[in-house]
């Protein structure tokens, strides 16, 4: 980028790492933080110097924005280290573009490049101790901006707060996931957010994900909110049907988030030669095909779990077990992912970054 | 309720009022707080005892649930206060009810009557110096509650905050109100949160409401999701539409929100003979009754602006501009309503509590 990110960032560092406090062995997903955070505050129209500093809790007043009318953003991304204990990014360009198109939607500003990408970079190397080695070990990577400008007029803030934290992760097992398909609820609105990664999409499905869990389902697929006759997401992921030899999956909407795993699987299969088919998919095809014996994987796909296979889902109250499968799709396919992720595969797409 | 509030509720005061600073003739609406405020946590499955102490900012997790995935509701109420400086509330059970209605579906704790009405006239007869006398002042009312338990998975937080902030206000006059009808944007999903008063729907009109800005509109007239042929909420309000002698507005649904000025607009207007139909309203029965002529007035209902006359509108391109009107309904049944919230007609209703 030509620019001494060095200077372009204040560095405040820890006066003692807390690192040889954390069970790398035992992490429950997203709750140990590294020792840092970077913070970069919007004001006056523009970004002022963004600080890493010590991880910390921070003052916002009783009207924040925030607060009110959440208005705040997200992304989820992994740092990985390889053999030579150099740290990889996957497609951070990705996550930066998607981060700024959930601005856009969320009336916030933009985050530039050297902000986003570079303060990251910075940040993974001050705390490089904290990406572990080995497959399935991974730094997750939370940016996010939140409005910090007072006031509980419903209107958009005028100073936002952008920060990146991060947590080290352990390959992510999720037990044997049950489904429901939607029925009632719904995660998004045509003309509305749920293409952004807004953080009100999020909380909007806790009450529903409850429910279905107390009826022993771990997520939902999400359907269209008009007719609930088009499956569109699993719970926080993107999803992927085979029926016999073909994948399919629906195109990306407003209504359905355009994630990097999904499009990175996508090119990996067809790569594979697998038959990738992108579009509506309807629930009546699921069912058919559940009952006819062609469906043969459900799966879901996000950076957190990477690939999340579904052993069955329950629609108006039946509840349809797919077929063990001996070569499973879904599993060849994350680990040719994770392969390229943690560089024990050659990268013939380009996707690795190093930091 | 029996209950001793004194010994309910912790009280810290400020050493000294920032009132005399406050230009009460010049106030923009929610910048200017008062004093003191309401906090109370939740925590290991109970509401701890409120504190009511100086407005001040408030330290939060980076990792806070409120941050990343929205969690958070809010109400929105007022004071006023009668020529015996008495101070009434008008309604505020339907508040705690929508509260812990919205509560419910976004995951949350409800608040329980003896924190939320109780701390609030607990904190009013503290700052009853900010409510001021005269019609159109009022003492605006901001209850709310954010998750504030830690770590970045997308699940309900286990901690919350209930606070409750005041700021006090003047009539609000909005100046010429245009609205754009539509077409392309939404508010709410069926099956999704539009009928909560959750964080995250309000910074989801940003910027739908900044393009209708950019052209000239005030605001956006809201429609059903799916088809964009029937008319829902006004901005951030419920709407009326009256067509020759008859006021229509929605019912509520799950797509739109059961604003107490609504409801309470409802009963005036039948007592005072009014036709009321709580009916779907389409699109296009609106535009042909503009055409006509019959379409008398259009107006938003909500706290804030009581009631907001609209004088045109604008579907497919097309500006439809109301006739002015001798008798307004819309500013009738505005006058009545104010008149029973700050005591200066009778509340036949037995809608207004003293504090
Ligand atoms: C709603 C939703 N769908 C899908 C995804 C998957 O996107 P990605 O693969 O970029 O993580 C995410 C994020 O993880 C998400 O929040
Ligand atoms: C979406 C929405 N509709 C309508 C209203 C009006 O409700 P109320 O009259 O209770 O203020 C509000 C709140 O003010 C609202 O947020």
């Amino acid at each position: 980028m030509g620019l001494d990110i060095q200077s372009e960032i204040d560095v405040v560092k820890v006066a003692s790492s807390k690192i040889n406090q954390v069970d790398f062995e035992n992490l429950a997903f997203g709750n140990v933080f590294t020792d840092h955070m970077l913070m970069c505050d919007f004001k006056d129209g523009k970004w002022e110097r963004p600080t890493i500093k010590p991880y910390e809790p921070f003052l916002l007043d009783p009207s924040a924005k925030v607060f009110h009318y959440g208005q705040a953003i997200f992304e989820g991304m992994k740092a990985y280290k390889d053999d030579n204990d150099d740290i990889w990014l996957f497609r951070p360009d990705e996550n930066l573009d998607r981060f700024n198109k959930s601005a856009t939607r969320m009336a916030m500003p933009e985050v530039p490049e050297h902000i986003f990408i570079d303060g990251l970079k910075e940040i993974l190397k001050i705390e490089k101790e904290w990406v572990k080695k080995g497959l399935g070990n991974t730094l997750y990577i939370r940016p996010f901006m939140i409005a910090i400008g007072t006031g509980v007029i419903a209107q958009p803030s005028t100073q936002y707060r952008f920060m990146i934290i991060l947590s080290p992760a352990k390959s992510y097992y999720s037990g044997e996931v049950k489904v429901i398909i939607a029925e009632h609820y719904s995660r998004a609105a045509n003309g509305g957010i749920g293409a952004a990664k807004a953080a009100g999409n999020y909380s909007a499905q806790f009450y529903p994900t409850k429910l279905a869990n107390d009826q022993g389902f771990q997520q939902i697929i999400w359907t269209d909110d008009a007719t609930h006759t088009t499956l569109e997401e699993a719970g926080t992921m993107n999803v992927f049907f085979r029926i016999n030899d073909t994948l399919y999956t629906a195109p990306t909407s407003e209504r359905i988030l355009d994630g990097v795993t999904r499009k990175s699987l996508i090119d990996l299969a067809k790569r594979e030669g697998i038959n990738v088919a992108v579009q509506p998919v309807l629930v009546s095809e699921i069912v058919e095909a559940a009952k006819n014996g062609s469906l043969k994987e459900i799966f879901g796909a996000g950076t957190a779990a990477v690939v999340n296979p579904i052993v069955g889902f329950s629609y108006q109250d039946v509840y349809y077990e797919l077929p063990k499968t001996e070569n499973s799709i879904a599993l060849e396919l994350k680990e040719k992912l994770t392969n390229i992720q943690h560089k024990l595969a050659e990268d013939t797409f380009g996707w690795t970054v190093k930091v």
